[in-house]
């Protein structure tokens, strides 16, 4: 079985999620084949870009699914929602302090830490049909991946506190409009030739610049950001142990 | 003599200020009342969130009054603002720490302290007539109660700077454009239903997610307000030392 | 020759960049007349305001000739390179810590550094023809004078990423729309007359309050920009050791 598959062409890496017996959804299979792309392209000299996608054409993930977050209730569940969260921390890190530029393309639906992981990437576009959601306050749990750090730092406080209070799916303009996405396109055709645009930009600089631009501008974040990533997790872990949570988390199956 | 009225209904504490006699002006009288307001609401286990208010139509606050002020001036008056400053210190912190949801209300019109304090909630909601002003340029006096930090963080240094050399009244449509209010509302029948339906929304979340959700969204911010808001008072203590603030305080009566 | 002119009026330092042989073009002698004149105007007790403009129409300042960025490549240049961006370095510290109000009035282009090095002031106002560009990426370098920390402070990550990567000119009605500038103005007469209505509301304020303002406001980022142009510092130092900046500025002569 496949979770991620990698190319690799004109310096770009593609890392696209092909998990399509659970819709791309975050489990920790899918975590560790991802983490171990974006290693591979942070590590490589050549490669000047790292793109994100799905391969299938409704979804571009749902975050992790209510069955798999039930393995994680109780106080039996706390190794293996630290093993999971680890995983995908790692991945939002790897993202974030990524030497490469990095690109994010939503095609379909990406909810809760399907979209937060990609918050750490430089740029997002999405088709106009793309659905985005952060679900947090339904579940009765507090946001991962990032979130709590990552959606402050772009749409200020009050549009986060706000976002999480309400938990309704909002469009790929409202999310530009937001600032949470860059670019919306039309259809698959507009964002493949906007990408192509975009990459070619990337390629007339020189890699080591690149590099230490985005070193430079993110000084600071850095080190809160993995800070952040430890204190989300153990808000979730004592989350998790809550009877409220499994009954919340056995109402969305 | 009451300064402030407390009620609360379904999970949610208001608190109503009520001090005619000086329009909801802010001392060390109401101060008080207000602090041991927020903090009954931050310590009751059932409530969800804390909702300010005014009671009267045409104002929610305009801060501290000129009379008040001059009590505070030279060296004698050191000790009376010391003693002020700390009371609505602790009000913003409260307010900006609190586990619940704080949601200010404006009526009315609210000028520099009397808005300032209200940054440090969640969530700011205004009547269209509501008019509001941060009036400190002209009595030649820093900022207080934590806006030289919390307004920066929601409009940035620029539009803040901007706003206390020109200080002008600004409407609340203004303030909505600029992220200062979050909702502005036709008349009082539209505010009390937006309250509602943003208060039931609060209410389907569970309390402890909310809790951790605020928390790791201050998580820097919190201790960085504190060290303002010493620093704010520091530098108004050494100002109203001056003649010149006198001398402006007096025209202003 | 003369690099800088300056003239007080009116409790106002006008600091006028006059170096037509290089069109205001940064070099260690337009850079030491700089800094001698804001050093000069912090320091004087009259002063409430300090005005940066140039003295020619098409221009304000194109930042570093590739010609001078040429005698600060290779591992003889370094010294060169250290010490032209300590010069400059001093200016954007001395400017963003200012106790002074600081404005900066663009009437044509303003390029890489001589763009950058505004972004410490408190408002910028432009004329609507004047031109912007961050035009590192093309040169293979990262940003100087502070703008890896300023553009996202003013802009946000993502903008200032997407405008570094891009690197194409910008109108002033762009940079308004991004909050980079306060003020577009039709003409010369309009820029003037904004600039002295400003002046004036200045002035009706009490320069120590103005000052323990700014202090406040900068609280934090007063010693995090000085720290973050130490690091854009040792960035450039690396870079500039590389042949492949040598071919890109040979390339831009």
């Amino acid at each position: 079985m496949s979770y991620v598959q990698t190319e690799i062409k004109n310096h770009v890496l593609y890392v696209t999620l092909d998990y399509p017996e659970k819709k791309n959804a975050f489990d920790a299979s899918l975590g560790s084949a991802l983490l171990e792309a974006i290693r591979m392209g942070n590590e490589s000299k050549d490669i000047y870009s790292i793109v994100f996608g799905s391969k299938h054409r409704a979804y571009f993930s749902s975050g992790p699914r209510p069955e798999d977050l039930l393995t994680c209730v109780g106080h039996d569940g706390e190794e293996v929602l630290r093993h999971v969260l680890q995983i995908f921390n790692n991945c939002v890190l790897e993202i974030f302090t990524s030497p490469k530029v990095t690109i994010a393309l939503f095609n379909g639906y990406a909810y809760g830490g399907g979209f937060n992981i990609m918050l750490a990437c430089d740029k997002r576009l999405a088709l106009k049909r793309a659905k985005f959601l952060e679900n947090f306050h339904q579940m009765g749990i507090s946001p991962d991946l990032g979130a709590s750090y990552l959606l402050p730092s772009i749409i200020g406080y009050e549009n986060t506190f706000e976002m999480l209070i309400q938990g309704t799916i909002f469009t790929a303009e409202e999310g530009l409009e937001l600032g949470l996405l860059q670019e919306v396109c039309e259809n698959k055709q507009e964002l493949q030739e906007r990408l192509n645009a975009y990459l070619s930009k990337v390629e007339e600089g020189y890699l080591p610049a690149i590099t230490a631009t985005k070193k430079l501008l993110k000084r600071y974040a850095a080190s809160e950001l993995k800070n952040q990533l430890d204190s989300e997790t153990e808000e979730l872990v004592h989350l998790f142990k809550e009877e409220e949570i499994k009954r919340r988390l056995l109402k969305l199956q």
